[in-house]
This record gives C-alpha cells, structure tokens and sequence, in this order.
C-alpha cells in the first residue's frame, strides 16, 4: 500500500465511522403487551397429543445416514428412512434447548436476543426475482443483494441483516453463498443467517463467522443463525440434514421451521395442520439437540394454506391467523423462542392486496409474541420476489410495532391530567405544556404514508404509497455508507473465499 | 293503476322476492376469539378514576337548556353550561342500559344483535366526496347514496345499512335527510341509522321508522340506530343534544361517541386521551339514560392522534390501537356495548397505505371484541371520501374476519388425523376425502385478491387490486335488484316525504 493511499483509506474509515454513529441507534424492541392465546391449556393439549400420535404411531422421514444412526442411538424406532420418536424421547430431547439466546453481531451493540418477550424483525429471505416500479419484475442479481443488506442495515426497524434476501441469480450457484455472507458482513454489521444449501456449504459459513468473531467466542454465543426446513409433509431432506448437522455440532443457531400450506402438505383444517406442524418441528429440534444437546434452536411456523381452486398460496387468511396465533401457544408450552410471521402476500406489487395481507400475517404475530420474523419486509409474490418499494413501506408498519410493543403509559405524563385541566371545552392541546414536551415521542410518524389533503396530495402529483416508496428506497441506497470493518479482517475473508472458489467443484 | 301496470308490478315483485332470497344469507358472526385485554383491572380503575375527576372536577359542557335542567334534576351540579357528574350519579345512570339489544330490520332475519358477543359491520359514514378510479374524486351525489346503500345490501359481510353512507350534496340540505332515511328503506332491507343533524330531522327519522314498523313496535326494540357525537375536548353541542333527546324520548338506540385526535381534542398521551374519551362518553350515556332509562345506549370511541408536525389526522397508528383495545375494555368494564374500529385511512385512494392502516385498525378492534363497527367498507381520506374500490375491497377482509371469529376447530374433523395418517411422507392432501369432504368451508376465499402467478398476472393486464375492484363494483351494481317493499308502505313513506318536503323551511 502506498502512503497516499494509506492517506485516502483513513478518510475513508473515519467516513464510515462517522456514518455508522449517524444511523439511528438500534435498540430492539421488548414486547411489553400481555400475550394474545387462543386457545385453552386443554386444547393446547389435545393438539399436542395429536402431534405425539403422529411422532409415535405415524413417524418422520429423515434422508440421511448419519441423522438416522443418531436417532436410534438415542432410543428412537428407525424402520428404513422413517423415525418413530415416544413422548420421553421428545420431552427429554427438547427440554436441552435454551429458552432464549443471543446472536452475536460484529459490532456488540446489535448483537439480538432471542427468545423472552425479545423481538427480532430480518428482512425477506429466498426470492430468485425482484421488484422496482421503474423496472418491473426480474431476476435478482449479487446487485440486488447487496442493496437488500444496504436497505436493511439502514433501518432502525429491522435488527437483523438475514440470510438470502434475494438469490443472485448472476453468481454460480455453487459458490454463491460465500459472495452473500461476505456482502452480509462487509454492507452490515447486524446479525446474519448461514448458508442452508448444503453441508460444506454450512460450513463455510461457521469458518467465515470463525474468522470475524473467533472460533471460540461463536461456541459460547452463535454468531449464525440459519434456516432449515422441514419438507412436509413428515420429511427432513438431505441438503437440510446436512446443514443441521454442521450447525448443531458447532453450536450454531438454528429455526427449525415447518414449511406447510393447509390443503396441500396438510390437511384442509387448521387443528390437524397445527397437530402435524408441532410434530414436524420437534422432530427436527430433537435431532439437534441429540447432537449436541443446548444448540439453540427457534421453534418455527411457517403456516397458512392453498386455495382450494386453484392450489395457489395464500396470505393472510384467517385460517393462516388462527394457526400462527396457537402455534406460538406450543412454542411457549415447550419453553421455546418462536419464529413466524412475515409481511406475507401473493400480491406481485405494493398495491392494496399486498398490504392488506401483510398487516393481516404481522399483527397476529406480534400479539402472539413472536420472537424471530423473517421476511419482515420486502415479500411479494409468495416470496418469489424481494420489492424494494415494498421494502420500505412493510419497514414504516415495523416502525410502528416497535412504538406498539411498549404499552400504555399510566404514568402521570401519560395520563396527562394536568394537560386535560388547562384545556377549556371545544380549546386544544396543540399548544399545552404537556404537548409541548412530548412533542417528539407521542406518536410514530410513517413518513411515507401521506396526511396530506387531498388538493395538497393532488398538487404534489396524486403519487400512490408505491410511487413514494420508489422515491424513497432510492434515495436510502444513494446516502448508505458501509459500516467500518477491520481491514485484517476483510483480507482473512477474502482471502478464504479466493481459496474456496478455487477448491469448490461446481456441480453438473 | 291499470291491469296491465298491476301486472307488471306483480312481476317485478316476483323478480325482487327471488334476488332477495338468491342473495347469500346474512348471519350475523358471534364472536368465539377469547377477547384480548392490553391492561389489568387496576390499570383500568387508574384510567376510570381519572374520568370521574375529569367528571365531578373539571366538567362537562352541554350546549342545550332543557339538557342542562334534566341534569340539575338528576343531582348533577350545573355552573351555567358547564355539569358536574359525581360518581355515584354516574354509576346508577348508567347501570339502567341494556348490555345488549336488538336494533329492528324491515326483514326480520335481518335484524342485529348489538352487544354481548355478536358483531355488527355498517358501511362509511358522513363523507361529502366519492372517488373512483375512472372519474376521480368528485362531490357526492344521491345517486353515489344509492349505490352505497346498494353495495352495502349486496355484501353478506356487511350487517346494517349505515346512515349518511355519502352526503348527497346535489339536494337541499335542509330535506336531504328524508331522502336518505327513504334510499335505506327503498334499497335495502339491513337496519340502518336516523338523521342526527337537529331534533326535527331526528322526529322525522322517528316517524318514517313507525310508518315503517308501527309506532308501538320500535318502543319496544328499537328500528334506529343513530351517531351521538361528543365535540371534544368536554362538549355536547345543540344539534347532537337535540337529536338525543327526540330519540332517547322514542327509546331508539344511540351510539354515543367521543371524537378525538389526541394532540389537538385531546392531551398527545394514550392515557389521558382514554380519560378524557372514558368521561365523555359516559357523560353522554347518563343524560341519555336519565331522559329515558333503559334507552339503548352504544358506547363509542373514535380516538386516534394527529400528526404532531401538521395537525392532520393519522389512522391506525400504534398510539390509536392501544387507544382502541382500552377503551374496549372500559366499555365492558361497565357493561355496555362498544363501538369502535373501521377500515380507516388517511390515504386518498385504496392503495397499500389505504390497506395498510385499514388494517392496522381492523384487526386490533375484532380482537378487543367490538360489537358495532361503523365505517366498516368504503372509507378514504380521513373520512372526506367514499372510495368505491376501497368498498369492496374493505369486504372481502370484513369476509376473512367472518371466518376468524369463529375460532379453532378440534373436532375429529378439525384434526383429521385420518387425512395425515393417509399422505405419506412427501404426498399431498389435495385428493384425499376430508380435503374433498371440507372442500368449499375449508378456507375463506377472497375474490378479489390475485392469487396467480406473475406470468398469469401480466397475461390479465398486471391489474392492481384497485383496479380489479373497479371492474367489480360496476359488475355489482349493474347486477343489483331492490328487496320487496309493500306497496302500501312505499306510499306512506312517499306521502310522508312529499308532506315534509313542503313544511320544512331551509335555514339561511
């Protein structure tokens, strides 16, 4: 390096210093409402015992060797791939998960808690498509995500910087996740999810946390959090095994999430969906802590249903709502965080339906006191496609759960007496001391919704939420600055993705 | 009326009678969600006891002399238009009304339960503009009336016809009122609501219900429903005054509601917003209930907050959901009906921030057990539009909300462990008997959401749900045939108007 340029990267540094202390500090939310249940212990109980039918008498397919061997070491009835696993198994099984844990984050301060009345919002995970307004729906690119992991670490309302915001589609496949962590960890300093693709692929995803935090700081506290599936109905794939085993013997994070749609991967009924779904998730969980018992895992719910014409998903629906709301209920009655919700719709754009859809997943959720929620924003399409309009509006309602989750203030600045007294009838309290001093932090402003009059919103060009939206995410990506990130640091990445794209064989 | 006119009425009676019944049958939802509660009992005594200073300290206005003698009558103390409501005045004033009562419909099965666990949804309310998506936002005309009360009867979703569901700004103001009560009359069969713009409109309102109903059958249950305003901060003003007299003499039910917007009618705190709205409406209540005891009596909150930086109203903001819920809770703690909630919007046409907040303020009210939701469908720009897309796409979630207010099934077919026990690992459950059994119940279906793919999408014209709904509403309108009215009563109600139309002065 020469001194001049030495010169230029300490401005450079002090820039991104600067810009880092600039964004909104990022405290995560504490859910400080009374928890929404909607069903008795009774009935939790009974849908339970469902499940331990099917875990006992039905039994879950796992496609692996190494996962099968496991489970019958611990006591489980293999009969070829399918497990058959008793209550005691599961119970004991299950008891060795933590309650709550925290992920670590490259810069401390984001590190998040999961679990407790903690809430975590991360943003779309998993569409090979994007959406913007000027250029309509196309494949995503390395471009594309990176700009997802930039319009995530700018905003207060999401604390994590998730896994696949999209898939770059220009990248080849095989050695594709080592190019989207890097970006995780050079555009953010949040938490980030590991690679699910494959084995090797998981473990180049411990090594690459292994170089930023060190190997032994991440078995205390995973620095990964990664997302394995379960195939339903009843059926734990290779690729994901492959995956669970390399996190859970590095004691890396895990949401072991079922992945139904009623009608189609279960039955047409919500009660039998939940009944098979708590199954499905505990099986996996358990095979995780056979491994190595204290990993921690998420009890995940990724629950809503077909229509019945048409076999397409649907979001939103009061089905769907009915099952996130109790599938939290079992999370709870196993002592687990729990992972569901979404800014879910069908809609291909930030229109009505979309939104509609959205609020109709994400409100339930946080009532039910949701943990971890990935695609927190930017899902359309059935989360075939990230949309950067729809990015940014989903992040305004994720504003206002934050304000939400903080409860009624009875105190005497809340209920304001004095206020009340100084105000005679028809007057108002634009003006009032007690305004005055709350003028900041009485309500959450969504700055892209529009309280305008309607000649003033027609002066201003009759823009739609979408039209603002595209305005806006644009204007977000011109003013980012990456976080500081230590240059050693950055060489020992690079120079183990160099080293990995060199030894990885593409697959034909 | 010549034979060959007898004949043809006959046959469009005919006609009427089977449109009527080939509409879906509207059954009322009960509410089987447990009921979400945000504060504890002592929270909500901390909120009620702040009222009842409000009440016996600071006092209410009444702008109406015979209102200010009843009350002095009562014990209240009265320093000219100001009252002063001890608690113990308060409690027995308010313990006379009823918990729940039947509002009349001219079709008997289509009367509404208001109260207890049933709930009622009722179109828009008051706007002075329309907008649709080809002509735009224009004034209302009784035309635009017509078709509200014609989309509102065609909705199974929607229980009641509302009242003002547009301001027909194209007839004299000072006999509009009759031509709207006889457009509900005419064009539906729901229960609808009275004129409150002054006692002589309100007795008319009295009077086309008995010609209806007969005079001794509304005073036993009551065939109107109508919007009590209370101008906050601490006012009852003449006209609202007037109304509730004539129609708690006649025993009609009310809906007595604060309107607030925290920051300007009232203090920018939840809390003392909930004090304030609390201590009006039971002002409110109490005179109803002194004037005539056992008057049906709805406890309303219109509470949300004003955007701090320019003083216009914000819809479905966190601040106005916590809002919503306590007051909820105040309204059962003193067994009342409650009125809140509605798909508001500060948006200025139905798009993602329309549905966005509509939402935001929907779901929080289904779950805090609301009983009677007016501006239900339809409603945009903070009140000052009817949008006619926004309408039907109000619908089709006040359809989802039917479906979730009935809860979990875990019946054997709720579970249908038969159905998973039949689909192997892998398999899916479109064929089997219990899907093909729950085929048409299974999931609610919205009609105009798109559940497509993106391809099938952009081969229909990548229409928006705003624009899918504009073709429906035509479709809808175009499609509509009145509900039969007897002859003899269409007469009366047309020789009542025609008698009125002529006595009434306008006021200049």
């Amino acid at each position: 390096m020469t001194d001049q340029s030495v010169v230029a990267r300490r401005r450079e540094q002090r820039r991104e210093r600067q810009a880092a202390a600039a964004i909104q500090s990022i405290t995560q939310p504490i859910n400080r409402l009374p928890v929404y249940e909607l069903v008795d212990e009774a009935a939790l109980h009974q849908i339970h015992n469902a499940s331990l039918t099917i875990l006992e008498e039905i039994g879950i397919d796992f496609y692996d060797e190494e996962a099968l061997a496991i489970l019958a070491a611990h006591g489980a009835v293999v009969k070829e791939s399918t497990v058959f696993l008793d209550r005691k198994l599961i119970e004991r099984s299950v008891r060795s998960a933590p309650a709550q844990f925290t992920q670590l984050a490259r810069t401390p301060e984001r590190s998040v808690q999961i679990g407790g009345n903690h809430v975590t919002f991360a943003p779309v995970y998993g569409p090979p498509y994007v959406y913007d307004l000027a250029r309509g729906r196309r494949e995503a690119t390395l471009t594309d995500f990176e700009n997802f992991v930039k319009l995530t670490y700018l905003s207060p309302y999401l604390h994590h910087s998730g896994g696949t915001v999209v898939e770059p589609t220009d990248l080849p496949t095989h050695t594709r996740h080592l190019d989207m962590l890097y970006s995780h960890l050079r555009y953010s300093d949040k938490p980030f999810m590991g690679s699910v693709t494959s084995g090797p692929n998981a473990q180049d995803s411990v090594r690459m946390a292994e170089l930023v935090f060190g190997a032994e700081t991440i078995r205390q506290q995973p620095a990964l959090l990664s997302l394995i599936n379960i195939s339903s109905p009843r059926r734990l794939d290779d690729r994901m095994l492959a995956a669970l085993k390399v996190y859970a013997k590095a004691r890396q994070a895990m949401i072991i999430t079922p992945f139904i749609l009623s009608g189609a991967m279960a039955p047409a009924a919500v009660g039998g969906t939940l009944a098979q779904l708590n199954a499905e998730a505990l099986a996996g969980i358990s095979l995780a802590q056979m491994i190595e018992p204290g990993t921690p895992v998420v009890y995940g719910a990724f629950q809503t249903n077909v229509d019945l014409q048409s076999g397409a998903p649907v979001f939103g629906s009061p089905e769907s709502q009915i099952a996130l709301i109790v599938s939290a209920q079992l999370a709870r009655m196993h002592g687990l965080p729990f992972r569901s919700g979404g800014m879910f719709t069908s809609s291909k754009i930030a229109d009505a339906q979309g939104a509609y859809e959205s609020v109709q997943v994400m409100l339930p959720a946080i009532l039910a006191r949701v943990n971890f929620v990935l695609h927190a924003a930017g899902w359309l399409e059935g989360g075939l496609t990230a949309g950067y309009e729809k990015f940014v509006l989903d992040c305004e309602l994720l504003g206002m759960y934050h304000k939400f989750l903080q409860g009624l203030d009875l105190s005497s600045e809340g209920l304001a007496m004095e206020s009340i007294r100084s105000v005679p009838p028809g007057g108002h309290h634009l003006g009032t001391d007690h305004t005055l001093r709350n003028f900041r932090t009485a309500f959450y402003r969504a700055s892209l919704f529009d309280y305008n009059s309607a000649e003033q919103w027609q002066a201003e060009g009759s823009q739609d939420a979408q039209q603002r939206a595209h305005t806006y995410y644009q204007k977000l990506l011109q003013e980012y600055v990456p976080p500081p990130l230590d240059p050693a640091v950055d060489r020992a990445l690079r120079e183990f993705m160099a080293q990995r794209k060199s030894a990885i064989q593409p697959e034909f």
